[in-house]
C-alpha cells in the first residue's frame, strides 16, 4: 500500500471503519465490509491483504485525518494559548468529521491484549504507534512552550499532554450523530472543547 | 445476585474484569475466569447464571466503586469549586484502585452495536444505565451549582459534564502499573487531574 490512498481505497477504508465500529474490530469480518460497499472481496483483497491489513489502515489513517488539519493552523509566531486553542479546534472538527475512525482507534486503547503477531503485523503496529507519537508531538510542543512561556501551569506534561487530548477526544466516547441536531452543534462542541482544553493547561 | 457482593463474589468478579481487561470481553471465558481464580466454573454459576451476568455485574461495579468513594465527601456547604475539587480526587482515586472494571466500562462505549438481547440482558442494561446516571448526576450537580453560582462558567452542561469525567477517567486508557514507578505517583495524578478539570469548568 502506497502512502497516499486512492480514491477506491478510501471507500474502502471508509466502509470498513464503519463496520468495525458497528461491529466491533473482533467480529467484523471483510464479508461485512464488502456487502456494505455493494462489492466484491476481490476488490477489497485487491487493495489490503487481510482484515488485519483493514484494520491497521483505518488506525493509521485517524492520526493522519487530524495531522491534516492540524499541522496547517499551527503557528509558532503565536502565543501558545491561542496556538493551541487553534489546533484544538481543528482537532475536534477533524474527529467529528472522520468519527468512525477514532471509534475503532478506542477500541484498542481499553487494555486489550496484542495477540500473537506476525513481523507484519508488528511492523504495521510500529508505524500506527510512529504516526500517533509524532501527531501528539504537536501538542506535545505547544503545550511545553505555554509552559516555558510561563502562559500554562507547570506540570506532569506527559499527564497534561493524553489528559488533554482525551478531552479534545470526549466525543468519541458520547457523540452519535443525531437527526434534528443544531446544524452548529459539533462546532460549537468543538469550541467548548478548545476552551476546555485550554483553561486545563491555563 | 443481592445488592451487596460477598467475599466470594466479589472474589469472582474482581478475576472476572481482570479477564474481561486483558483477553477483552468478546473472548474472555467463564474457563479463562476459574483458571485464573483457581477454581471450578461451578463455584462461578453458583454466583453468576452466565459470562454475561458476569460482565454485567462487572459493568455495574464501576459506578457503584465511584460512588462508594465520591459520596462521602460531597459537603454542598461548600464553594461548588472545592466541593467538586474533593469529588474529582475522591473519583480519580476510585478509578485507580479499581482499574480493571473501569476498563471494561470503557470496551462498551466506543460503538459496538448490542447484540440480539434476552430481556434478563435488557433489565441488566437498564440497571447499569441507571446506575451511571445516577452518579453522573452528583457531578452534574456540582456543576450546575458551580455555575449559577457564578464560579463556573456557562456552557452546555452536558457536555461540560461528560467531558470532565471523561478527563477524570483518562488514567483508564494510558495507565498500567509500573514497577518502580514512584509511590505516591497516583496521588500526584489524581491532584492534576483534579486541577484540570476544576479549571476546565472555572
Amino acid at each position: 500500500m502506497s502512502e497516499t490512498l486512492s480514491e477506491s481505497q478510501s471507500e474502502i477504508l471508509d466502509a470498513a471503519a464503519a463496520c468495525f465500529m458497528k461491529l466491533g474490530v473482533r467480529v467484523a469480518s471483510v464479508d461485512d465490509i464488502a456487502r456494505s460497499l455493494g462489492s466484491t472481496k476481490g476488490r477489497i483483497y485487491h487493495h489490503f491483504v487481510s482484515k488485519g491489513a483493514l484494520l491497521g489502515a483505518v488506525r493509521l489513517q485517524a492520526p493522519k485525518f487530524t495531522r491534516q488539519a492540524v499541522a496547517p493552523v499551527i503557528d509558532g509566531t503565536l502565543p501558545p494559548g491561542r496556538n493551541f486553542h487553534n489546533m484544538a479546534l481543528a482537532h475536534v472538527a477533524a474527529v467529528f468529521r472522520t468519527l468512525p475512525y477514532h471509534k475503532v482507534v478506542m477500541q484498542h486503547y481499553t487494555g486489550l491484549e496484542a495477540k500473537s503477531a506476525s513481523d507484519a503485523d508488528r511492523a504495521m503496529e510500529a508505524r500506527i504507534q510512529a504516526a500517533n507519537a509524532s501527531y501528539e508531538d504537536l501538542f506535545r510542543a505547544v503545550i511545553r512552550a505555554g509552559m516555558e512561556h510561563g502562559e500554562f501551569r507547570r506540570q506532569n506534561l506527559s499527564v497534561a499532554l493524553h489528559s488533554v487530548l482525551i478531552l479534545l477526544n470526549a466525543p468519541v466516547f458520547w457523540y452519535s450523530p443525531r437527526p434534528g441536531e443544531p446544524e452548529d452543534f459539533t462546532v460549537q462542541v468543538a469550541r467548548q472543547l478548545a476552551d476546555m482544553g485550554l483553561a486545563a493547561l491555563a
